[in-house]
């Protein structure tokens, strides 16, 4: 169960990776590189950086695949999964929601601290999305005005706050999940947004000449 | 002999991660720090992700030393360097196929299956180009329209083919880094491209304002 | 009285991250990720390939809680602590040497050779900022003409001649610290900047199409 829902996640995150490399021109190859990069890089960093080496996913045929199917199926039917982009938004919200729950609980399950874990757990939902803006060169979509990562952090917060009550376990995992689920969905809906600080100041004080 | 071999690829991919920082207007340090990137980068990455730490390029100063002419070497003499490029494309597809075919046997004998053991072989070709382009704020080339990683899974996947039929050694390597280079080459030469997917919607959809 | 230099550091390195977030138009979460990714980047880098997992500075409340005050203090006051640049640039150069001094030190712990041990201190030092760079798609400001990675480097050289005449400890420390400090100190006040090679060709013959 918990699997199947994991590579359903697997292969939203890799619908949304696909469809930017199109938007972006990469060819064939970079199509399914991206979709690839934003299915598994979460979970991957997660895991190189609790020292579990090879990463799960490596080592698992299924999600490969499963990834490599979200990046061929945007290549031959880009226009169809363009127009259910509605859709994709309501399964990469459910992605959102397993892989930090799933990523904050491995990292518990690994011994760290509470405040650790949840970060682990964020880095897991958002990392994937994160590496696909940067290899995409764009600014990652996480870091400007989306209530995204703070869906995510919803999400962690529960399991962690679960955890130090000691009622670890499938129900709260699910209860936290489906917060981060249903707040990253209303936060569509109502079109919700992170302040942003106004610097007022010249612009190009401290950037490098561009 | 393999030594020489994997000298030479780090070199020639340390030329070209150094000429793209000298087009960049990068600093002398800029450069070195280019070369050595592109020139260890898909090695460390595979380390990693194999828990092999640290990661034996960096406790080896042959590999340092190596990757640092390279990047002292075009800081001086760029426009005779760039006058040779044909001649480092040569070399580059030689070291594509090198570092394609040690990170597919090294993922090997780690214990991974041959899917990942493929995939980290590509990642070992490719990785440090990848990182070169991320670093110089490009759009990496390797996913952009050119028969470069498709070269390199030739490669690997001749190397799982012979390990799956117990067939493991040098012979079977020599072939599988020859394939890589012959078919990069003749793709040069052909100028073939991998098919890109036209999107014909409107680009802005999902991608973040610019 | 090393933890505090540290966290005074994390500090300054926060700072430095969360202003380009702001310049930028990154929203709350943004900012505070930035501030995170450099002030505890390059620490992380180096403890991932030194096999050193989790990383140190994941699992101390300590380093995180500092990060993110950074982060909301130049959320909250862009305009006053743009106002104290030259003390924030004060303040950072402190941080570049003492990161460097510790990375290198941690890595001479850890059993590596003099010069990889070098070469972690400087990735150390200056990881967090160009990891701050990628992110707010910036070519990392470390690779473009000024005296930041050659004053590390400074630094961890009299770290790894000390240890290799056996002189180890807290003295050479101090004064590797400082002569990284007072190196990047003066290159600012005078203007020193590291030489940029001329390229003087068709600026488009390798780099892609943009």
């Amino acid at each position: 169960m918990l699997l199947i829902l994991n590579l359903i996640g697997t292969f939203v995150f890799g619908l949304s990776g696909a469809m930017l490399a199109v938007r972006k021109r990469l060819d064939l190859f970079g199509v399914l590189v991206l979709a690839a990069a934003t299915a598994l890089g979460g979970g991957i960093t997660r895991d190189i950086l609790l020292g579990r080496t090879p990463p799960a996913t490596l080592g698992d045929w299924r999600y490969l695949t499963v990834a490599a199917c979200a990046g061929l199926v945007v290549f031959v039917e880009y226009r169809r999964v363009a127009h259910w982009s509605n859709l994709v938004q309501v399964f990469d919200a459910a992605g959102l929601g397993l892989f930090t729950v799933t990523g904050t609980s491995t990292a518990l399950n690994a011994g760290l601290g509470l405040m650790p874990a949840a970060l682990l757990g964020m880095l897991t939902g958002v990392g994937g999305g994160a590496l696909r803006d940067v290899l995409a060169r764009e600014v990652p979509l996480v870091l400007r005005g989306e209530i995204y990562a703070l869906a995510s952090l919803l999400g962690a917060l529960i399991v962690i706050a679960a955890a130090s009550a000691s009622v670890l376990g499938t129900p709260a995992e699910i209860i936290a999940a489906s917060a981060t689920f249903v707040f990253r969905m209303v936060s569509l809906w109502r079109d919700w947004n992170l302040p942003i600080a106004r610097p007022h100041e010249h612009p190009s004080a401290l950037s490098p000449p561009s």
